[in-house]
């Protein structure tokens, strides 16, 4: 799919690997509205500290993201590094520098060389092209085993509005944004305060839902870039049926691409969904399906394909959520495996293990104790997952 | 070593396993003194609801413990069967049923058979010896690789007093009580208000402060008991000079328990001591040294023998501890590897790599930022922590 006025690029820097894209760009024919969101990890990456200062206008006209290095924890040489990556960038594009994004995955700690982007970024301005957004999925890819894009279209006011998405990540995920990087273009043309309620309401619902490793990045980055080119009436705050439309579809892009991130998770063989009913309030809900989606015993029974239904209860009562252990019913999909806190049985057990050989299925954790409902997304954890992250850097 | 007025036993019950010990038994020539410290899951299994309600009259006389079954999760039927195989040990040793804790480990959620116990025990009884703790040790193994005991003397007032321990765990560890058992015997001559906050405190330093995979489980239990054949002038709260001697007896024991069960946690390589100092508050310090102790991703990289700070530092920057990540540092032993917040470069990683190598070594990351310190001990997360939680059950 293309994007009106937008176009992308990859190519190979060299900058970590070899023989592979590892430096891309985005590129808006007009300065765009722009908002984002961030980690919330204390630590964060030059890139990130650069961008949230840069977002403060609502504006943007491109991104330049690479892969190998995360320029995180590189103090001021590397804050001086993401601006001159970014004014390399303007220049060749003839913009103002402020207009430009940066992101970087990879490595953190290591100083990040800038001769790798000068020498590419002639080549990677000459190959922007509207087709050139699964080059640039594929650019930011780390431990990804494959590029993730998602794509919506919706008419507004007879208008019809495209929106783009690609994102990256699969470790270091978890419900606070992590090692994930997602850009997507729409041309639909709106204000900047009605893009940035849409983008933070859609991140609390996709991407701070989803959990491989319990562990958060110094470099995550969602960033929504509207450049207006479809012409659609204005959204704002006069016009909040399309407000409603054109959210429903970065929601959807959102969540398709989170989804997608969790079932690439490091060494995942199957995507899981923790849903928890019944809770008396919505906090305690949301504690109760995160600590039961970040359980090492419960992720590792999803892979071992083993209904251990012990566990997740293990997991429930260490979470903090306040439940009658004798109250709560589990099924794995529509099978119930477990009512008033005993389990049902060798059959239940047999139709349970059934479900857990699927590629995805659903655990619902029902606390019988009140009307809030919390769901998040995991993956299991798998001997891979431990080679790949015990292997990353060597 | 053996503890004056205590024996010891176990047999092969055939409770889930075949050909091996896995039902033990502690006992006491008279009533002892005992104080314990239970699992803080909200969910606790039947033994564990039985021995908090028993202890409150501060004496014991009978350990009953098993493995192959937790006895967790299985309603009021799993409350009878404790108080059953506790009633079958009271009438064979011929003691107050009162007077029997009882103890198990294993799969959680199916029912537990009396039989079995029924068979046994006046095998079990009649095997009582001094030296039988070994036995006892191995009895109560789940996927522990070996025994494990901690033993420790001190002369009170010119007496001497023997403490003896033996402790369970390996997995579902987590600094909150996990699946873990200790049982400590002692001749020491002690009232229960003293034996209770030397448990505490004790607890408090060493179970409390190891971490295995981040999963507490819902059957804990640290039980000490002390019998007074040492003759030992009463430890009491008129003699704080043999109370603190005292507990540091226990406290060793507590400690060398506690680093044996993360040394031996599934499938571990390494016992790693993440040390936090400069912290501004004792809270966070705590709070920054279990998140770094619990990452997935720092206990893989641990596996791989990688310097990789970068993910210690991400770690911290995610556990809500407050701190300027300019100001930290990181050692691995005695080698800095980090400095302001930013790496030291290649000579002091492979310095560090090499540290990284050896079977236990310490990290210490200083946030510069105050006088507070907190450590806890844990293991790298492997190949064979995956594999073995997969397939547990089969």
């Amino acid at each position: 799919m293309r994007v009106k006025g937008f176009s992308a690029a990859a190519v190979q820097a060299g900058i970590r690997y070899r023989d592979r894209l590892d430096l891309g760009l985005i590129y808006s024919d007009v300065p765009a509205v722009a908002a984002g969101a961030f980690t919330t990890n204390l630590v964060k990456a030059a890139p990130v500290l650069l961008d949230m200062e840069r977002l403060r206008q609502g504006r943007a006209q491109a991104v330049l993201v690479n892969a190998g290095n995360a320029n995180a924890c590189t103090g001021e040489r590397g804050m001086e590094v993401a601006v001159a990556t970014a004014a390399m960038a303007a220049r060749q594009l003839g913009i103002d520098e402020e207009l430009v994004q940066v992101a970087s995955t990879g490595v953190i700690g290591e100083q990040m060389a800038t001769e790798p982007f000068a020498r590419a970024m002639p080549e990677l301005a000459g190959a922007l092209s509207a087709d050139g957004f699964d080059d640039l999925a594929r650019a930011m890819m780390t431990t990804d085993t494959r590029p993730k894009t998602a794509t919506a279209t919706v008419f507004l006011d007879g208008v019809e509005v495209s929106v783009l998405g690609v994102a990256k990540g699969s470790g270091m995920i978890m419900p606070d944004m992590a090692t994930m990087l997602c850009f997507v273009v729409t041309d639909a043309q709106i204000v900047f305060p009605v893009l940035r309620q849409i983008v933070k309401s859609g991140v609390d619902r996709s991407f701070n839902r989803i959990t491989v490793d319990g562990d958060t990045s110094t470099n995550d980055t969602v960033l929504v870039m509207a450049n207006g080119a479809a012409g659609n009436p204005w959204i704002d705050e006069e016009n909040p049926e399309a407000a409603r439309i054109f959210a429903g579809a970065v929601h959807a892009v959102f969540r398709e691409l989170a989804l997608k991130i969790v079932e690439d998770g490091e060494g995942a063989t199957k995507l899981v969904t923790i849903r928890v009913t019944g809770g008396r309030d919505a906090e305690s809900a949301m504690n109760a399906a995160q600590t039961i989606a970040n359980s090492a015993l419960v992720k590792t029974a999803f892979f071992g394909e083993d209904a251990n239904w012990g566990r997740i209860i293990a997991a429930l009562g260490r979470s903090g959520c306040v439940f009658s252990p004798d109250r709560v019913s589990i099924s794995f999909d529509d099978v119930l495996m477990v009512q008033n806190g005993q389990g049902l049985g060798r059959a239940a057990e047999e139709a349970a293990t059934a479900v857990l050989g699927q590629r995805h299925f659903t655990v619902t954790v029902d606390l019988g104790d009140g009307m809030e409902t919390a769901e998040v997304y995991t993956c299991d954890l798998s001997v891979d997952y431990v080679k790949i992250n015990a292997d990353y850097r060597s």
